[in-house]
């Protein structure tokens, strides 16, 4: 089996502007990359394609196979999964709470896709055991646009049912997910910045001071 | 074992009321809490207790135990636990996406307390082997609230990670999640009234027409 993580760093996590700089939402994106790309080597998944806009969007440090391509999510995504002739895993590089065992679990399903879902309706990590025919739709209700394409393929499908997994960094309250339940590099950064605000009702993000 | 469910049927999820008027939160919020009733029962957990303000909230048709108290949620609850000598478990009547599954998970499990964590650090379901000792302490961060008592008593806790008993219903991009994943009468209630609506990045609620 391989991973394919897409990635996009320039003006990444446009939604967590109003609390991280550009600099800041880069430096942090680059951190999650490198979470998910030691939580599948962890988990003994050693051939890994990151799928990315630009070269210079990926560190010099990360020395994972990169694939630069201009092409929008799913068609590079699409164009991908033609050449694949293994199961491969799409997942996400916004997912800093995703672990090894998630990745075990997933990998271990005797069903022929296995999708996680986020919440919203997305689809955070996709596992597909015979690419060549398979087909992605990323955006809106992909979850259940996935859902639908699995079932028009006659395939089977296993929802995996995980609160951490599901949890993709996308806005403010997510990073309140990260510091409750995170662990890892991007978690790290995000508390030197921020504290947890506990109201009676909510928990709300604050600055760290 | 046991379980108990925290219920409050008068002017409930009040943070619903843009979309559901007060009639129809008060018939929804019923729903919900036979739908959790269900799911107990179809895990063969069999003795309940239903905890609320109000004998009147309670309708006729559920014949579940129920225990009326003028006290606020964390006294009710503290009050009860001194008084149980069986493993007990407290779950909010809002679930309505969990399942057998995950009460048979959660009564499997060796350790001494299970924490089911809700989105914004809060507490969804928490197993307590041994209650006679415990306390509870809910609103806030209840989530690390709760994992610092068990740590306080020296017991052994286990975090249940899950996407669907993650969900509370509270507010209406909930509601999307239970379209989206739930079963039950809850979910059909809501089915009636509302559609999901599919933007590029989002997706949120509309009305059914």
């Amino acid at each position: 089996m391989r991973a394919v993580i897409p990635y996009k760093k320039e003006n990444a996590k446009s939604r967590l502007s109003s609390v991280l700089t550009l600099g800041e939402r880069e430096e942090f994106v680059e951190l999650m990359l490198k979470d998910v790309l030691n939580t599948l080597s962890k988990a003994d998944v050693n051939k890994i394609d990151i799928l990315t806009t630009s070269i210079y969007g990926v560190a010099d440090d990360i020395e994972t196979n990169v694939i630069v391509s201009e092409l929008g999510l799913n068609e590079v995504l699409n164009q991908y999964l033609t050449k694949i002739s293994e199961p491969v895993m799409i997942i996400m590089a916004d997912l800093p709470l995703v672990t090894k065992r998630h990745i075990r679990e997933i990998t271990a399903s005797d069903k022929d896709v296995i999708i996680v879902p986020g919440r919203g309706g997305g689809t955070n990590i996709l596992y597909i055991k015979d690419p060549t025919h398979f087909h992605v739709k990323y955006y809106g209700s992909s979850f259940r646009t996935h859902c639908d394409i699995v079932k028009d393929m006659s395939q089977s499908i296993y929802v995996y049912d995980s609160f951490l997994a599901s949890i993709d960094i996308d806005e403010p309250q997510d990073l309140v997910e990260l510091l409750l339940h995170g662990h890892g590099m991007a978690k790290d950064y995000i508390k030197q910045k921020f504290d947890i605000e506990v109201s009676k009702e909510r928990v709300k993000l604050s600055s760290a001071l």
